[in-house]
This record gives C-alpha cells, structure tokens and sequence, in this order.
C-alpha cells in the first residue's frame, strides 16, 4: 500500500471561492477577522481573493487590502486568483506569494468562461512570467488546470488533454501547477489516475488539489490523491462555493472535515480543529441565511479525538 | 497501486438500519414496493429487517412478511438481523439467506447496547450455528463487530480487540465476518489498517464493510476499504439511518452516493443509477418531513454518465 506523507497543507480559499459565489458581501473588517482567526488556527496558506474588475464580483473588490493585511501575519503564504496580465500586476503590487491562474482544459468552458482558448491562457501566463521577473518580483505562478475530469458544457475532458495544458504551462513558465474538478465531476480511481500521471510529469511542482464536494466525493478523491504524493489541497471553511450549474448542491470540501480526515489519518496539518469549528460557527452567523455544509460541525469532534492527537504529540 | 475489484455489492440495509431510526413506520405494502423497486433498480442483496421484539422496534414488526416477499424474487440475497438464538430461529424458519449477529468490540457498548459482553455474543454465535446445523438449513451466519473503530462511551478500540472478536466468531462457526463503523468514528487510514488485518485473518470470510457518514467519511472509507479487496458494502437509499449519539447527524453511507462513486470507478454493481434516484424520490414521499442525505439527489448525474456507462459496457 502505498505510503501517506507526513504533512499536509489545507489552503484555504474560501475569501475567494467561497464568497464568489454567494450573494451576502461580506465586509472587509469581517474578512479581516476570518484570515486572523484562520491564522490562529494554524492555518498558513490563504487565498485573500481575486484580481478581477470589481464590477464582475463586487464581494472580492476588497482583495488587495486584504493581501496587504495577510502579508502582516509573520509565515503566511498569500495567494490570489487572477485571470490575465492586468490582475497579475497588482498581484505583484501587492507582494502577493503566489498567483493562481486558471486555465479550463475543457475547450467549450474555458470560451465559455474565461472567453479565451486555452492555447491563449498559456500564452497570457507566459507574458504573466515575463513580467513577474522583469520586475524582480517574488510572486510565484501557478497554473490551475480546471474542469480537469469533465465539464457540463463539453462533457469528457480527456487526461491527455490534462496533462498537455500541464506541459504548456510548465514550458511557459509557471512555478507550480494544480489541478481542480471544478464542477465536480471526479471519482476517486479518476483521481488516482490523473494525479499519478501528473506527478510523472511535474514532480513536486503539481502541489495541489482542488475538489467540489457536489456529489459527495470530496474527501474520497483527497485520500486516493494521497495516496500519489500530493499533500495540498483547496478547501473552503464550511464548504462554501459551489457550482452554478448544480444548483441546491454542496460546494467545495470543508476545510474542517478535511482536517479532521487528515489529523484522523496522522496527518500533521498544523491546524487546531476546536478552534477552525469556532471560527465557522462565526462565518455562519456572518452568511446568515447562506447554505452551509460539511458534517464535523454537525456531528462534532469524537470523544476519542484528544487521544488522536495526543498519539501525533 | 492496488488494484480494485472488477464488482462490487451494496448490501441495501435502509428497511432495517435506516428504519429503525426513523420515527415514522412505513406501512408493509410501502416497504414490499420499496424491496421491488429496489429489485427491479438491480440491487441483489437486501437486509430486509430485524427479528428483535416488535415491541422494541415497531417499525421493524414485518419482518417475516418482508423475508418471505424478498424471497420470490429471483437471485435476491436476503438478510436479517438477529439480536440472539430466538431471533436466529426465526431466521432459519422463515429461510432468510443470511443472519448477521452484531457484537460491539467496545465492552461498554455492548453492556449498555446488548447487555451482553462480547465473548457471550460469541457464545450466542456458537449456540446459533448448533441450531442452523441441526435444522439442515441453509441461512448463513455472519458475525458483525461493531464500534470497531471507537465508540461514544469507552472512546477508543483496540484494532487487537476487533482481530480477536473476529476470530473468535469465526471458531464459534460465523460463515462471514464483517466490520461496522456503528458510531461514525472511522476515517480512511484507519480502514485500510483494519481492514487489511482483518483480511489476513479471514481472507474471503471478512465481506462487508459498515459505514456512517456522521463526519463525511462513509464513501473515503469505502475507498480504502476497496483497496484491501473488500467489495460490499452495506448503505441506505438517501443514507436514512444514523447514530442516536450524534443528533443532526449525517446517516449511513447513501446508496446512490456509493453506487455512483462505484460505477464512476469502472466497478459494476449491476445497479441502474436513475432507476435508484427514482425510487428515492418515492421514499422522500413516504418519509416526508424526515431528514434524507445523500449528494447525487441534489446534484443529479453528470452529463458524462451515460459515457461511463457505455465504456464500462
């Protein structure tokens, strides 16, 4: 069987995917609040936002505030989404670590969406590398591959397709590359399959996973992606977010019930599950109304789960 | 990489572990139309109640009559639960396929659950397989350890305690063993651990696998477990069921959730996914006001489904 590595990083990207798609603007003082508590958790990876206009996604026109706040907390690695070479400026303005730049391999959703192939999206992360250097600047790029197991609008996407838009945006100068089932579309042996072929080709720069719980398969698809090495993943504090083309369903995988899998598992992740439950029962109160999901915050924490992480200590 | 296996079963257990939680009683007739649907949607195994006293679990009081319906439909495998002899006696009268006996591995658990220790259930087992043997029937005995991964009153299980009971049932004269997770404490790791052991143990004898969804690992669980070689399964249709200890709670393992993680998997299970969904909808009807989980029913198949399908044909 194959080994389990011994850490792993939740990254938390509710601040973007989660609020992106739900209707309640969260203001900037509770946001600020939000990474604050999540870094006292010991969460350590946050995406703060996205550079995007703020008339597209008016919840996140607050994004460079927030980076210039979390560049405050000393060890927190801040990342942003950004789409074009515009947002990849300010995200080198803002001394961000690390920009995300989405790249749909299925064809039909990435004209759909982002209303460019996704030859031109490798090209744009070229001209992103181009300045990111020119300016000296540290803000390292990673090229997430969405829609990487199927697409409501294409249907299949093949894993060659996968791995080629890998390859292209390795070549073009990405730091890191991801790859994220952004409909939630994957199954755990797909999984599998993909990222084993993924880390063949990028090593330790495929360094994360990004999985919609919309059919129940979120942290089944975390533990088979596991299993092939890889040890960061996307998640969002009460699995917030969501795919607009699955209405009623459940959004991406909670950040506390995968970290309660992964300290379950002897999993170190640096995280203090009571106080990421505590922060929740806050965000709940902030998005009162919004549909919330994951089960930890329903079940709570087993009786055993000091024992748990008394045998890690 | 392990491989998975080629098939796998999901052992439908909603008319008993599901029901006997639930505080409306679905009328016979309903529960008769539901084991024919359930037929007719391909599933071949089906625990068809409990032969407990009525006055216990009045929902369950049809048992005999369930047994003897399921029992005309061609190639179904029907299964009972028995708390004791008595209860194996009327198995074995009313020619159910299979009796599963529980035993809880934590001690404190089977004081308070059973009122037995675990070695009496053992002895219970013994007593039970003298009886099969001398009324020449056929009805199997299959020996389920509960709490095998803790329990809400002693806390933690030894993984050599569940080994031990196993063993134990197997020397009593258990035909099959299996391991339930009754309080929703297991994660991955921890399956793939167990189950690994236990199938060094009882090879082909250890079958079936038991999992609450009650922090959202039931379908992870059952991927861990398919990488031991253990293929079935028991689940509920909308995952009714669930742990009295953990009120709000997520219940079993929902058989349309498994069913499509198997089949995205390439593993057939012989189930026709839309015929499930359909029935489902009728038990939403019939438990109208109760709490249903389960994410496919939200979020429907994916537009790849039939692609699946068609490939694994």
């Amino acid at each position: 069987m194959p080994a389990f590595p011994q850490r792993a990083v939740i990254r938390e990207v509710g601040l973007r995917d989660g609020l992106q798609s739900i209707r309640t603007i969260v203001p900037t003082e509770r946001k600020i609040e939000w990474i604050g508590d999540a870094y006292a958790a010991g969460q350590r990876e946050i995406e703060a936002g996205s550079f995007v206009p703020a008339r597209l996604l008016p919840q996140l026109a607050d994004t460079a505030e927030l980076v210039a706040y979390a560049k405050t907390l000393p060890g927190l690695f801040v990342s942003v989404l950004v789409p074009n070479l515009k947002g990849a400026e300010r995200a080198i303005e803002t001394q961000a670590d690390l920009m995300l730049v989405p790249l749909s391999a299925s064809r039909a959703h990435s004209l759909a969406n982002l209303r460019k192939t996704p030859e031109e999206v490798v090209d744009e992360v070229a001209r992103m590398r181009a300045a990111r250097d020119a300016a000296g600047s540290k803000t390292m790029i990673e090229g997430g591959i969405g829609t990487a197991f199927g697409c409501t609008i294409q249907g299949r996407v093949d894993h060659a397709d996968v791995l080629r838009y890998m390859q292209a945006l390795l070549d073009a100068g990405a730091d890191r590359v991801s790859i994220a089932d952004t409909v939630g579309y994957a199954g755990p042996a797909a999984v599998r399959a993909l990222f084993e072929k993924a880390r063949d080709i990028a090593g330790e720069r495929f360094w994360c996973g990004h999985f919609h719980d919309t059919r129940g398969l979120a942290l089944a698809n975390v533990y088979a992606a596991l299993e092939t090495g890889v040890a960061r993943f996307d998640a969002t504090l009460a699995g917030i977010g969501g795919c607009p083309h699955a209405p009623g369903a459940s959004g991406n995988a909670s950040s506390e019930d995968l970290a309660f899998m992964l300290a379950d598992m002897g999993i170190d992740t640096g995280i203090d599950i009571p106080a990421l439950l505590t922060l929740r029962a806050k965000l709940a109160q902030w998005l009162d109304g919004e549909t919330l999901h994951g089960a930890l915050a329903l079940a709570g924490l087993p009786v055993t789960y000091e024992t748990i992480t008394a045998i890690e200590a």
